[in-house]
């Protein structure tokens, strides 16, 4: 038998199903909207390793980096740097490693002379160590680091097409700095840059680090960083010096390739001979290279193996700064 | 009760019991060596996407590449090149791919003028077409093509590292070659080296193709090729041309990311001048650059889309040919 609604005029009972239909439509519509806006976020969290388009959207964590910059007795080129680097294309984050012991942070001249493109943190540091900078800040928000040493300045040019190589190439070391280690026939390794010998592989030269005070690199090598051996700590400590070569070899060991990518920069500059300071840099004490050497043959007894592995490959800019710099005479 | 050897004089059992032991044990050997052969060897056959070490062992289809010539018109610049590229390290076999339609191969001369380094295979083509050398041919072993122009010498060190670098990038387009496309605001696309104006993207230039005449490239893209759709050889037949840009199309289309990477070449040379047949060359006829604009909308047509992508990355080798060609003032 017909049910209770056919009994109504025809004309109210058409209105009340439009309204009725009306609103089951919008309901939909709400829980279409719900739905889609409860879909899960495919976020590629994982260390990548795949040459990588850069992407497009603009995720902060992916497409801009954090500079960590460790200051010691330079603050006339720190300050320098900083009025550079500050406005770098892509820049997130300036974090200041302060290793001035009982100096007051130059925040309130800092602030006094803003606004500023982008934040600065000053982390004050209980002892001078060397290692302080391969802290895991939790300031630090982008998935990539720069990291410069205090006296270097390194063209704005540069640092955005060295951050898009190491866009490309996130698991490794992309910087500015090649270096080599050397195997002798008595086993013992030698640390160098291309004045040492030809490691072998054939014609030209080989490097099997870049140093990270003018690189980018992944962040997680941070969070890997405080996961060393005690020894490693040690010794950096001990030295006040390779941590960089830590860093090569942990970098080296996480993915059994060449721990670093170095791009040929055409402007770089070591701003060491303008400070007041007349503080020089550690690399200038008689002992520095030996004692490189003498890290990277700890290192290799720590972990009971020699990690690092040499590359050839040099990357520079196409077009750039020479619109025809990859014409050849053909 | 003992059995019946026991009643065996002990010195006959003795020696009955060594030659059992001794069989069983060459048995047992054989056996194992038997089984040791049969073992399955785990070969690493889908096209890997990483950026990778070059494999230590000497596995022929990884650590050698296959040279495809393609030849019309031009024997004795093929045979010159023929005597340096046999030569080149890591290379396994040559493939030449004979376009000089009712001519004989000239195998006599070359097996008169033996031994040679590597096998050198005459393929006798039916139609003189420019995607002849685009077969997926069956004496091709190594995962690693060298493709060349009849016309084109690259020096071995310039072989040799570009090889190295397809190892380590080996979805890519490996090569010597760098050209690109524009898009216009009218949609419509356009072909050309460095003097096209920039596509945009920050300073320097960019590329977006590196042309197969001069290039190491993975064999599974010419088993691709063939399945292609039927336009895009209707395409390259029609022009004579574009084969080249169809390549790059069909690897960006597999990878997503830019086709090629570049490679600049220490000591490329062009040796149409030194031909005797007076031939020189597709790219001097007059429509040669806009037909393959037309080849690039044409494809963008076929494949619903522009799939080619930029880059700026430009591969030199460390350390040579200048020991330090790296090195910057500062």
């Amino acid at each position: 038998r017909c049910l209770h609604f056919c009994k109504l005029p025809g004309r109210v009972m058409g209105i009340r199903l439009l309204r009725f239909t009306s609103v089951v439509i919008i309901v939909l519509l709400l829980v279409a909207g719900a739905l889609t806006a409860l879909l899960p976020n495919i976020k590629d969290d994982k260390m990548p390793n795949l040459r990588r388009e850069p992407k497009a959207q603009s995720q902060p964590t992916l497409d801009s980096f954090t500079l960590i910059m460790q200051t010691y007795n330079r603050t006339d080129l720190l300050l320098k740097l900083l009025n550079h680097y500050q406005a770098i294309p892509h820049l997130h984050k300036v974090i200041v490693v302060w290793n001035n012991i009982g100096e007051k942070v130059p925040e309130e001249m800092w602030n006094s002379l803003g606004p500023h493109p982008v934040p600065v943190v000053f982390k004050v540091q209980a002892v001078n160590r060397m290692r302080n900078r391969l802290q895991n800040f939790p300031e630090l928000e982008t998935k990539a680091v720069l990291m410069m040493d205090d006296d270097t300045l390194v063209s704005a040019h540069d640092l955005a097409f060295a951050f898009s190589v190491w866009q490309q190439f996130p698991e490794h070391i992309v910087g500015f700095v090649p270096r080599k280690h050397i195997s002798t026939p008595s086993g013992v390794y030698s640390y160098g840059s291309f004045e040492l010998q030809n490691p072998g592989f054939g014609n030209g030269d080989q490097y099997s680090m870049v140093l990270i005070g003018a690189a980018f690199f992944h962040s997680g090598y941070l969070e890997d960083f405080q996961r060393q051996p005690e020894a490693v700590y040690a010794l950096i400590d001990e030295t006040q010096n390779c941590d960089d070569i830590a860093m090569n070899f942990l970098v080296a060991r996480h993915t059994g390739k060449p721990s670093g990518v170095f791009v040929k920069p055409v402007d770089i500059r070591n701003l060491e001979k303008d400070t007041n300071s007349g503080y020089s840099g550690m690399w200038h004490r008689a002992e520095h290279l030996l004692q490189r050497s003498y890290c990277v043959n700890k290192l290799v007894n720590i972990y009971d193996g020699m990690p690092l592995k040499y590359s050839n490959i040099m990357i520079s800019q196409f077009g750039f700064p020479n619109y025809a710099n990859h014409k050849n005479k053909m």
